[in-house]
């Protein structure tokens, strides 16, 4: 096979790649990060890299262009004029000669900030992985021969501490465990630390007295991942690491990675390997300290993984399957069947998680279709089943998630929001990245706009070079709802064009733009702007999450919610006003909008601390009951009028008292 | 590192190893089978090899034995001028440069014969491992969502069919299955047939109705490692599959590997990785037709391996240890602690096994010190606790051990015999392989003897070119038992140097020997001679065996033994009568002596098809008492008495009426 070489600017990197390679796979495997919404299919447009000068020697008489397959019809919807020369979709060009490829800052995948920090949680601390000190008699020829094994478990102590639990006939041994046992008693002088798995199994033995127990919680999002390395005495967060979901390369939001499973030979076991291996950098690097700090049993053999003795891990049903390397065909089409509902404990070697040995992983259990075992960690932190109220939860990640109801009866369901609230299919759309434009007000009278970018400490009015580079989620809804207040679009989403405004003009296909940022405010030398296609996509993403709510509520007889719960790192950033500006969800008392965090993640942290919310976990993923919104009869109709921006008065008497306020965005932080 | 060549004659296997590699472990390496009984210590003195001519082109001036380290003195103590010129020991060589090196046939580890064939059993058929066929309704958007394994594990006749055993929920499933499961559901059209461990966890999934079922019963022996393939459903042994037991270059008996692996930095992993890849080969042998007779479990992913859903396996303590990685030190050494006596679960891809990937395999208990799985194995085989008789249970293999006792009670001993039944420690001996000497008769007039050599169909006078080579264990009972009798030897084992025969005769040494055979009848051109020190062995082995025997009785007050039974591949091939002449158990009636073949790997098969034998092999190991004969007070005094080779009339009454028949040997077959 004929290999070419291939050098990505500006980062350099370079590699040889065989003949017929596309560009968006030349740059995984070097590891060049592309934005790839579409998953590769050649849809989404976002992979635009440029072609540099040809600058081999061995044939520089050959144009440059020849080095690649041919332009297709599909680049060249996507490729513009103002795209300048010698653009190509990545996705598309087959490299056939060496090339010399740029990749402009629009195309990057930029850095997503985390913003995942673990909150502090109040919950009895029970793990499911305990550390008991045993002390033996010695044994001698004069006695019957016991095995060490038999030695340890037949130890009172132990009995005593394990009676309580799970039946004490069933303690068995991990045999790996075994390995290490007997040379584990004898450097302790007859005195061991056994870990205990829900005190039914040893999962890890060491010598003399080890007090230290440590437990990762982790939540896999569809965009970052994130671990919460955890003390199982005392419940503390000793350290929170996170990464971007190293499997955005195969696609962005669910769908394109269970296309790109379907239609890739090994596609599942990669994307699998993928995701693994980027746990395991999380786990290297969280416990990476601990070794630092003389910990014992992070020092020892196989690598500081070990001193890690029990891990929670929750994401949504397609990542769930991924993650443990089941085919997500079908659960990605109708009638949406996961292949196990239930919790699963998994020896975390028969994955390649390097922790402890022995011990094992617990995923938490999925719902149903689309409500995964996240929304399971939502469900068991915020406890809507111990409520009084009637609340509504809203889970907004790539996906949205909502919850709905009181201690009698919960509903979920899933929306199909896409990914607008997380700025894709936004034309200027981008990941909570530095240089994405975060929070803004429009002035209603100038239509004059004030707004914030990630990695800068003010509003653009009050920093030197702002370089803003696109619009996050929270910078699209605050944006739509301030142009909605500010009179630039009407309830319908429509573009009012007679406002006297250089802000409010058309495209160059005739379409109503509002610029929110000038070209010589960017880094990337264009307008950022927010046109009619953008408010459109927004609209449906809120009117999905709208009339989800919407139909839950009729059909569980609702018709008030007392309260209102934002999850997910994003609904913590939103502004909740906005939202209510947008109509993201039904009425409820601004007062009673809470935007609680990582609540995903707050559940695998509870599981972890916990056992019987494990159990908990278990029986409430089954009593909640499923809701199906697209088969609802009236699903088309209640949609169809969700997409509206609410009449500022009528529709939400709330709204009233809240523009009566006029201050600047209140932002709520978990 | 510098690296030389290594060419091994007459195999002709070559190839490079690193400068100062000795050249047992170079024939290790590439493949070379040298008899090493001493684990490569320099202590037996069985891996003699010549250097041959330097024939290497690049420095032929060289002298051929400055490609090897100088000559030690050890080597000297059992290097003969007899042996011939450029001797060497092959432990004790390193290479310093290229070496072209000779294995005499007297060194070379020959090709044992397996005689473990699997005879008919009478079981109950109950295995752990069951298969079901279930049929399922095909799933809607009209009902609520349902995972595939919730579906499944609903199913009506499923949950019927195991409520008779774990309790049905606690029915889970093995991660890796649910891989397959969605797949194979829908490939079955909604029938799928589950393959169901214990009741308990669902290990296999395949579309459609599946009706066969296959398990492995392993023996691993010292020596031989032999795999029983049996229908699960019929019990029948439908593939026996046997090999030597790759460890034996390790050293061939069980203290050899304990030191092995005590020396040598990863020694314990090295042995272990050798052994399984063993049992993978046999796994693979066992199946192969499988597949050819168009079996479809045994076609489909991953290797033929595939059809065996269940395992079960014995071995002595040492090997037990070994093949599960554990350190075999403290087995080794006083108190000899085992690292577990309960039997284990293990899943077979934790250890590497290609059986089916859900798979368990089940490790027999131990009872202690060197009473391992493997006499468990004999004891739920033979069940003397369900016996009134007392019987006498001696299995010998590399080790000897001993049941004693009826169903009141009954005690088990091991008994160091050491190797000398198997033909090692005796100056000519050699394992049951081609050319050796098994059977012996020898008339006391003319002191003629009449032998027979395994691989020939008849006695030496009746072949044409008899070709023997040494001697194995039941010709060694055989040549000695009649040596006795014929008054070559006295009771105490002295040879009768008065006897005239140039067949009795004394060694360059001055010690008294008997030529069982001339060395024109050989292929090794050299008389085959059971010398003095060879007598002394064997009554040090059976000294053992008898004290341990009689000691136990002893101690549990029983004056006479209703029953003997022989077990092991070995025990079925020794004349019962030359062992009684020779005294290697207490007296009993000559027609109450039972030869059962190999009573572990029976073991191993009843625990592979009837689980109810598994619980009574986790009881009956506990119940069992272990004896220490070594710490016995009367221990040396029944020893020394033991060495003696029995007054024929007094103290065997039963060895007169067998004098008297006076018939050619009579073998036992299992």
């Amino acid at each position: 096979m004929t290999r070419h070489r291939v050098i990505f600017q500006p980062s350099g990197r370079r590699g040889e790649v065989e003949d017929g390679t596309n560009l968006l796979d030349a740059a995984r495997n070097l590891g060049v990060d592309i934005e790839s919404i579409c998953g590769g299919k050649g849809t989404c447009g976002k992979c635009k890299v440029r072609v540099e000068e040809g600058f081999f020697e061995k044939d520089a008489m050959d144009s440059r262009m020849n080095h690649l397959s041919p332009l297709t019809g599909q680049e060249m919807k996507f490729l513009k004029p103002s795209d300048g020369p010698a653009m190509r979709l990545a996705c598309a060009a087959q490299v056939q000669g060496d090339v010399k490829i740029f990749v402009p800052e629009k195309s990057r995948a930029g850095k997503q900030i985390v913003r995942k920090a673990a909150k502090e949680l109040t919950i009895a601390i029970d793990p499911a992985v305990k550390k008991y000190f045993v002390e033996m008699q010695k044994p001698s020829l004069a006695e019957p021969i016991t095995g060490d094994f038999e030695r340890l478990r037949g130890h009172e102590a132990l009995r005593e501490a394990l009676r309580r639990q799970a039946g004490l006939d069933g303690l068995s041994i991990d045999f790996t465990v075994l390995r290490d046992l007997q040379d584990a008693i004898r450097k302790g002088n007859w005195g061991v630390t056994v870990t205990v798995w829900k005190g039914r199994e040893i999962i890890k033995v060491e010598p003399g007295f080890v007090e230290t127990a440590y437990g990762l919680a982790v939540d896999v999002g569809t965009t970052t991942v994130v671990g919460y390395l955890t003390d199982l005495a005392t419940g503390k967060v000793v350290n929170t690491e996170s990464m971007m979901n190293p499997q955005v390369p195969y696609g962005e939001d669910v769908m394109s990675r269970i296309t790109y499973a379907m239609t890739n030979e090994g596609g599942v076991r990669k994307m699998q390997k993928t995701i693994i291996d980027g746990l395991n950098e999380i786990i290297a690097k969280a416990t990476k300290d601990l070794r630092a700090n003389g910990d014992l049993s992070g020092k020892k053999a196989g690598g500081s993984g070990d001193a890690i003795v029990d891990l929670t891990i929750v994401f949504n049903t397609a990542m769930h399957h991924i993650f443990l390397g089941f085919n997500p065909e079908y659960i990605g089409r109708s009638p949406f069947i996961p292949a196990i509902q239930h919790g699963i404990d998994i020896k975390a070697r028969d994955l390649g998680i390097k922790i402890n040995r022995g011990s094992y992983i617990y995923v938490l259990p999925i719902e149903a279709g689309f409500v995964g075992a996240d929304n399971v960690g939502v469900l068991i932190a915020e406890e809507p089943y111990n409520m009084d109220e009637t609340v509504l939860i809203i889970d907004i990640g790539t996906n949205g998630e909502l919850l709905l109801g009181n201690r009698r009866r919960v509903c979920s369901t899933s929306c199909a929001t896409g990914p607008a609230f997380e700025g894709a299919q936004i034309k200027m759309g981008m990941r909570a990245a530095p240089g994405a434009i975060e929070k803004v007000k429009i002035e209603p009278a100038t239509k004059e706009p004030l707004y914030k970018v990630i990695g800068k400490e003010d509003w653009h009015t009050h920093v030197e070079k702002i370089d803003a580079k696109g619009i996050c989620g929270s910078g699209i809804i605050d944006a739509i709802a301030e142009m909605y207040k500010a009179g630039i679009i009407d309830k319908s989403g429509k573009f009012d064009m007679t406002a006297k405004s250089p802000r409010i003009r058309r495209d160059h296909d005739g379409k109503p733009e509002y610029v929110l940022a000038w070209a010589d405010e960017t880094s990337i030398g264009a307008d950022i702007t927010i046109n009619q296609a953008d408010v459109r996509a927004l609209q449906l993403a809120k009117g999905a999450l709208y009339a989800g709510a919407k139909l839950m509520m009729q059909k569980m007889g609702i018709e008030k919610l007392d309260k209102v719960i934002l999850a997910g790192a994003f609904g913590s950033y939103i502004d909740k006003e906005s939202a209510m500006t947008l109509g993201m969800f039904p009425d409820c008392e601004i007062d009673k909008v809470y935007a609680v965090g990582n609540a995903a993640g707050d559940g695998a942290r509870m599981a972890l601390l916990n056992t019987a919310k494990r159990d908990e976990a278990e029986q409430r993923a089954r009593w909640v009951e499923f809701v199906e919104i697209a088969v609802e009869p009236n699903f088309e109709r209640e949609f169809m009028q969700a997409m509206h921006l609410p009449h500022m008065k009528d529709r939400f008497p709330n709204l009233k008292k809240l523009l009566e306020k006029a201050a600047s965005p209140v932002v709520i932080n978990g």
